[in-house]
């Protein structure tokens, strides 16, 4: 068996560990004869495998009781929808409501455009300085409408590479946040938070499963003509078994918490994230062929973008890196050069890797 | 390892070659040195088990090259809003369009509840008698509105085992079907339908993924306020990779449908799931301890429910099943006594173990 360093940016490595035991369970799980694949929703030892995945979660996040767990489908690009049809009180009315949006990347622009269908947005703050993404607004410099049903943003920007190193105070109004590159990366302040939701395929499990954590007093009104698979409160009530889960998906997510809490939590985990970006960044920086062009203030632990001094060396960069087992390293289009994403499941031991084999490679090409 | 037969209705038993090589490929699928649900969705590896899947899907559903084939998330729950919102033309422009809709059972009651969110909805049937649905109208019997956006059916109730054994003809009206529990049952003739749906979790895969086929032309054109997530047209435009999809899920359905090519197409899958649910109804009409109420002709290759003439002893019947290794075979709770779920993956043995249990519990407790 052949395994790599992958640094996919999503979907992206899982612990081996859990890979291992969904193998082993692959055809019979726990001696119930059929695999988690092959449970009905409803059947007592799926029921026993979602509520064991929703309770490790509470724990590791330390989610407060008024907040409901949601595990739905659609990916972060559903909720981009679902956030206003959610939250958007009184628009049922024909009053248009608005909301504020931070305009700090890609994702974040995927949302806001969305989120245009709905309502009037309010751009509170927009990074873009020709056409790139790089840095982060100060602490307490933006100004909250404070009429807004809420205040969207995206802590960690996947494709650039830039992450809020606080959590900004809108003060009344409803914080809600695009955590999918981010979750469980390290502790957090739940409380802080009106809506958190992120996609699975990147810190949690598979794609094809989208996590939401919602304070419970903000669901129940949603705008006219939602659908109902749109509707959080509908999902809240029913367990997320509205209609038939991604189940599979939340299984190996139940895996990984359990893989989390063994490993010490958030809080050691969150350790570990910030000194693998840590090294990765030094390395980068103490080079001159390799730059990343993100203020230090505002770097991301999980995505790190760098770009080679030398741009007609990047498809011999990429090539060594194959050889040397180290996979997906190509940045996006948007961005050029090349992206590490080190999620929880990449071992300290493949960013010691990707590091080596940088130094290499500009011994070889200096 | 233990392996028992799984009558589940969904989620449902898969194929267990196909389990074996999920299992076998789960750390490493072909030498790529990572798992399938590892990869990046616009991979060259990811990319290529997709369209192999699709290839595979339009080879042995005989799908039309007009037809595109979507890979979604959401489930059949999901369709039940997409359907209306993308096939109301006019709609947009605020005059309210109206569908014609079967009422035949539980599936089609929720379709029906969800459509009426968004446009007028004309019962053109409906086989409720005594709060029960065990017959379908005669072919040919039911007259549609010329005006009609679509038609839409359910051509098999999976909770109460009723299926069409006829494809319905509604001239120039688009017919829509929700075929989540009868999809790859059969050989069928896709050019008489203008959107064929189903959930992947009883006949195709894992939960999580929702096949959409659907007629190139009737796409395009949605009601004001469509989440992105609900435009077919987008997903078509970008290959199902408008957003990261369900990939291992995708990954499985192929698994399948290589499956189903081995063992001889759909043709050969529907006279081996006729000659499955005959047997299964002929043991069950022989005898006067089990009844099944459906009209003979509207039975379902796929659902078979069926009741014990003392309610008494369903729990002894479940208890007794279970020890014989035979699971998952308590009915809907809207419709009482048992059913057996017997999709392409049940094999014959399967159907076979029942027969004799049927026939051992009968002759025990007669």
């Amino acid at each position: 068996m052949r395994r790599v360093f992958n640094f996919s940016a999503g979907p992206a490595a899982l612990p081996q560990a859990v890979l291992e035991k969904a193998q082993a369970e692959m055809l019979d799980w726990h001696d119930a004869g059929m695999s988690v694949m092959e449970m009905s929703h409803r059947g007592k030892e799926f029921m026993s495998i979602a509520a064991q995945a929703e309770a490790d979660l509470r724990e590791i996040m330390a989610i407060p009781d008024n907040y409901k767990v949601l595990f739905l489908q659609g990916g972060a690009s559903s909720q981009f929808a679902m956030v206003p049809l959610n939250l958007l009180r009184g628009a049922s009315s024909g009053k248009n409501g608005s909301a504020d949006y931070y305009r700090t990347g890609s994702w974040s622009k995927k949302a806001i455009a969305e989120a245009k269908r709905y309502c009037d947005v309010n751009i509170v703050a927009d990074t873009e300085i020709d056409g790139k993404f790089t840095s982060l607004p100060d602490e307490g410099s933006v100004k909250f409408n404070p009429d807004a049903a809420y205040v969207h943003y995206t802590p960690n920007e996947t494709i650039e590479g830039v992450e809020f190193a606080y959590v900004p105070d809108t003060g009344d109004v409803p914080l809600v946040a695009d955590m999918s590159s981010t979750i469980l990366s390290r502790q957090i302040d739940v409380s802080k938070f009106a809506v958190i939701y992120a996609g699975a395929q990147k810190n949690i499990g598979p794609a094809g499963l989208t996590i939401v954590i919602v304070r419970e007093d903000l669901m129940g009104e949603v705008k006219d003509g939602t659908p109902a698979m749109f509707d959080w409160a509908i999902h809240a009530k029913n367990n997320s078994l509205y209609n038939t889960p991604a189940t599979y998906g939340w299984y190996l997510a139940g895996l990984v918490f359990a893989w989390l809490k063994e490993k010490g939590g958030l809080v050691e985990m969150g350790k570990i994230n910030q000194r693998k970006a840590a090294k990765l960044y030094a390395a980068i920086d103490t080079s001159s062929f390799y730059a990343n062009p993100v203020a230090v203030n505002s770097r991301s632990w999980m995505n790190v973008p760098f770009i080679l001094a030398n741009a007609d060396l990047d498809a011999a960069f990429l090539e060594g890196a194959k050889a040397a087992n180290l996979m997906t390293l190509k940045g996006h289009r948007s961005v050029g050069g090349m992206r590490a994403s080190i999620y929880n499941a990449m071992p300290e031991a493949g960013v010691d890797a990707l590091i080596a084999f940088m130094a290499e490679f500009e011994k070889g090409n200096s």
